[in-house]
């Protein structure tokens, strides 16, 4: 099964991304707005009970709650059209990041980790010149608490499904 | 906010419902298919965190796996006309379902509990009656483990997102 890891914002930025998605982005009713923090992975289920979810309780235990910062939307561009908001990449963030691609936990991360929640994709060139022109003159002031993440796994119609809820400072 | 408790079932059987939803349920793209065992409540994140939580997880952990069985579609006509996968109501689905309205947790049951998993709502008289004529000749043998629920919350969108899983047998 195909596997991954997001961290979902609070329902007011949540609420606030899903405004650009659902008139910008394709994937809009396969998943909530959410941070990525490891792209998706294929495991069996046996592997991730015996080895995987342990590997994550003993990150998520250790790990303490911190804040983002978003204050502006980026763009992947010329990659790809996505645009999205942009996540200040804390040592946080980026510590947790890196600790689920280590040990045992396999290590698929193919890019430098952009912390983000992406708000438009798969937009056509034109399309992209104008949203992104408009959007990157909007400054946001976005503080949010992050406090767990969560395991998904893909359904067949491309739809994630949540697996565990792993919150900070539990087993 | 607006809470709910759902199981979801494994990823096959979420594949199976889904090949009946994409077509029949306006609702396939707010929530995974899923088995209602708790119906929306409105709370706020402080009394969920300081009360309903710790209760759920008394729950939870005072639990054991179950499984449930499937073997046929129903529908709830005339009340409304919603076709779903009928779960056999299990004692234990019956006690879990009776646990998440007992003491501090809010008693919002309107109706009697009737465990399911929805894949078609608000068709037509006409459309009703073609699909249920076609899927109540059907037959299924679907045997599925429970051994979590999760807590979501609902998005300004009508989207369900996850607040926090809670495995059976664990605190």
């Amino acid at each position: 099964m195909k596997y991954g890891i997001a961290i979902f914002p609070s329902k007011k930025v949540q609420d606030e991304a899903n405004s650009y998605r659902k008139r910008y982005d394709p994937h809009y009713a396969l998943i909530p707005p959410h941070i990525t923090v490891k792209e998706p992975f294929e495991t069996d289920e046996q592997v991730l009970e015996s080895t995987i979810i342990p590997e994550l309780k003993r990150i998520a235990k250790s790990t303490t709650s911190f804040s983002i910062k978003i204050s502006k939307v980026s763009s992947f561009s010329p990659v790809t059209n996505t645009i999205y908001l942009k996540v200040d990449p804390s040592d946080e963030i980026v510590k947790l990041n890196q600790n689920l691609h280590e040990g045992i936990i396999p290590d698929n991360k193919e890019y430098s980790f952009v912390p983000h929640i992406t708000i438009a994709q798969k937009l056509s060139d034109e399309e992209f010149s104008d949203v992104y022109g408009s959007l990157s003159m909007d400054s946001f002031d976005i503080v949010d608490k992050v406090d767990r993440f969560q395991l998904l796994y893909q359904l067949e119609n491309g739809a994630w499904s949540v697996y565990e809820t792993f919150r900070f400072g539990e087993q």
